[in-house]
């Protein structure tokens, strides 16, 4: 039997919208997938606790129930593609199709990041393959170019711009000059933005493909949830508008690198709002886009950039792992070819992060004062008192009588601890009416 | 015997920047390409005409001669590296390689692009593989994300800022307001740019590339001599000015697409200098870097960034498939995983070119012409005979007395053959001072 006239069966668990765009992927795009893989690849099956709603596609010649165990259990499935989400339905149904002797497809960041070393042991034991392209990054095959295109290079770090629906805030509140709260509301109005927006907008998300990302670069695995976050809950307009003045964008970041010391075998990794330069890749990705820088030691930095989101992008990095799985089940090849964090299992190590007061860098700050003279020197006397010298002060307001006015300052390279220490002494006097603003500075590594 | 204690040989041909920049990373990053190959990747065997020069790295334990015959038939190297370059000992020797059963990485993109076929069916006959992700973008894993990460989707079209020594100078030529020659000239001496830089200048490099990625993203095989190029040398530093004030930055970009007609099978590529829109992520590539911007139908845009030569990044690049290679042999399971221009070879065919003549869109022309009252309107009206509309008009000068009146005019769009027919038309006019300067506007598609 040629190639020609084999198929390779794929069972789909979670029929919402990248479900749906996997559907649309393997319909419209039928002829050329079956061209490049030499062979069809064929839905077989989908499982869906709601079997009622209309999803708008064709589902002719594809057995549709609301029972995964089944699923699994064809022998006409050769792939599970788990679209479920979450850690807890799919945890136990990624397991079940790898003890099926079934390889995996997934998106689904939150179990990788939690329960990864598991998952790529079992897949190991039973002899299978599991694929995890659109966890990170959507539709961009950045996991792709990191474990085999950079397997030359040794990592030196890795920033990026995860989430797609924080990205959309920031471009829009630049903008438009609107508070948080509205463009947040008018995100959740286009379903840019969830109900519930924490997992967004507070970086949990971001956090979770960060933490696949550096077990993937440095092989190292990281309590993810111990990953410091910080939201995007506080910027004002304000702040873009300083930023830009002072030469940079305001983008929230996923950041890791190995430390630097002699030695030092802990990993620097966190998510929040960053400055960075005006005209650098990275502060020109707008709207929902994402990016992902990532410096090796030989090829220099490389970036990664498209869709973080969405029914067909993710739906395209989801079939582009079927295909690839597919292959190695038409040539009997076996699973395994690369290991699913680039090293072998046996190579990663958990390790500790390090912690943001022992980062050093340059700060935005912004003070909400009143309006009195000698404020402005008596803030700039507590940052000197504390060491910590001052690139540029800007001053705007008050916006009305008797409101406060806004300080910024962009601090010179300093220890977090000492720029944390002189922001919450100066938090403590009468002339502060707001909690101070603190926005690190990634300096430009492209 | 457990992979550890295995390794997988590599022969050299070609010890020039490219080859040294492989001994470097081989040595510098042995533990991290161990850890993740799962065995050694052991460079046995170099050969180059010039075994004088001292490369000033370490060769130990590596068997350094002129001798490629002997390298490739050394039963110790598995993996035979071309760095040579040409067309025309390379490809005798890659020829060899594939015959003696040895795998080939080769950076060649001239002789990819002029003799591919050739080679990957020679390599199919005789079971190995032919990997050559240098050859395209140099660091940036662009090649593998086309063919294996974006296997799901049919490709709409790519742009790329391909050649390093293009982008330097017109990145120069913008900073600095000097002149294309004085520019060149500092590019020659700091060793971007060869003695003869028509190779890059003229858009053959560019072109060469293309092609390789055209093959790759519509299974079409073109004859790269004959995609049409248009080199930098018109250029001038007022052409940057003007650009920017309409909102545009000047870049070299290799373009490719396929034809929109219904059953039309034609293939538009082509290398030119283009405005494209400040803000996308192709006006932000400086200085020696490359990027290509690849739509698919699913994923929608992406894009791949990173240094497009050089010793380390080519490098990086060489050794990333040596490894892939390498994980192949070590389990076992024989060549042609995927094929090299993403289609199995019979799905290839040939296919024409859509001559410039065809395109439609909109034109930035920079008339030179003598400083006389009713000039302007001569030229807008010639334009408006041939039915070509305005959106801006922009005049400049004259720099001296009797000096020419530089007038750009920004057109909307309009079929090319009108507007070559308006240019040609007024060049022949006896107010004209120098041959008018057409530069295609790319309309921004991220």
């Amino acid at each position: 039997m040629s190639n020609r006239d084999r198929e390779v069966g794929i069972g789909l668990i979670g029929f919402g919208t990248i479900g749906r765009g996997v559907v649309r992927v393997l319909g419209q795009n039928a002829a050329v997938i079956s061209e490049r893989l030499g062979a069809r690849l064929r839905l077989v099956r989908i499982a869906d606790l709601d079997t009622e709603t209309d999803r708008g596609v064709d589902l002719e010649g594809i057995h549709f129930d609301s029972d995964a165990k089944a699923l699994i259990a064809d022998p006409a499935v050769d792939i599970v593609v788990e679209l479920i989400g979450g850690t807890g339905a799919a945890r136990a149904l990624v397991a079940d199709a790898i003890a099926a002797g079934k390889h995996v497809v997934t998106a689904n960041k939150a179990l990788l990041a939690h329960h990864g070393s598991e998952i790529f042991a079992q897949a190991a034991a039973a002899g299978v393959d599991v694929a995890f392209e659109a966890s990170v990054g959507g539709g961009i095959p950045v996991l792709r170019a990191l474990r085999e295109g950079l397997a030359a290079d040794r990592v030196l770090s890795i920033e990026g711009i995860l989430n797609g629906t924080t990205n959309y805030i920031l471009s829009e509140m630049e903008a438009t000059g609107e508070a948080f709260e509205v463009i947040l509301k008018r995100a959740q109005d286009l379903g840019y933005a969830e109900a519930d927006p924490t997992f967004d907008i507070d970086g949990i998300d971001a956090a979770q493909k960060l933490g696949i990302l550096v077990a993937m670069a440095f092989g190292a695995e990281l309590d993810v949830d111990s990953i410091p976050t910080q939201g995007l809950r506080d910027l004002a307009p304000i702040d873009f508008e300083m930023a830009r003045e002072l030469g940079f964008r305001v983008k929230m970041l996923g950041i890791a690198r190995e430390a630097a010391g002699e030695g030092d075998d802990r990993i620097e990794a966190r998510v929040h709002p960053a400055l960075i330069s005006l005209g650098s890749q990275l502060a020109s990705v707008d709207g929902a886009m994402n990016a992902v820088l990532i410096v090796g030691d030989a090829v220099g930095p490389t970036l990664y950039y498209g869709a973080g989101a969405g029914e067909m992008p993710t739906a395209s990095a989801v079939v582009a792992d079927a295909i690839e799985i597919g292959r190695e089940i038409l040539r009997g090849a076996g699973a395994g070819r690369v290991p699913p964090l680039s090293r072998p299992l046996e190579a990663l190590h958990s390790r500790e992060l390090v912690p943001t007061d022992e980062l050093h860098g340059r700060a935005y700050l912004r003070f909400e004062v009143t309006d009195e003279p000698g404020v402005l020197s008596k803030v700039t006397g507590a940052l000197g008192a504390n060491d910590i010298g001052i690139e540029s002060v800007l001053q705007r307001g008050p916006a009305s009588a008797g409101g406060s006015i806004s300080v910024v300052v962009l601090t010179h390279a300093a220890p977090e601890a000492a720029l944390r220490k002189a922001v919450a002494e100066i938090d403590e006097w009468p002339e502060v009416r707001a909690r101070t603003l603190f926005v690190r500075i990634q300096e430009n590594r492209e």
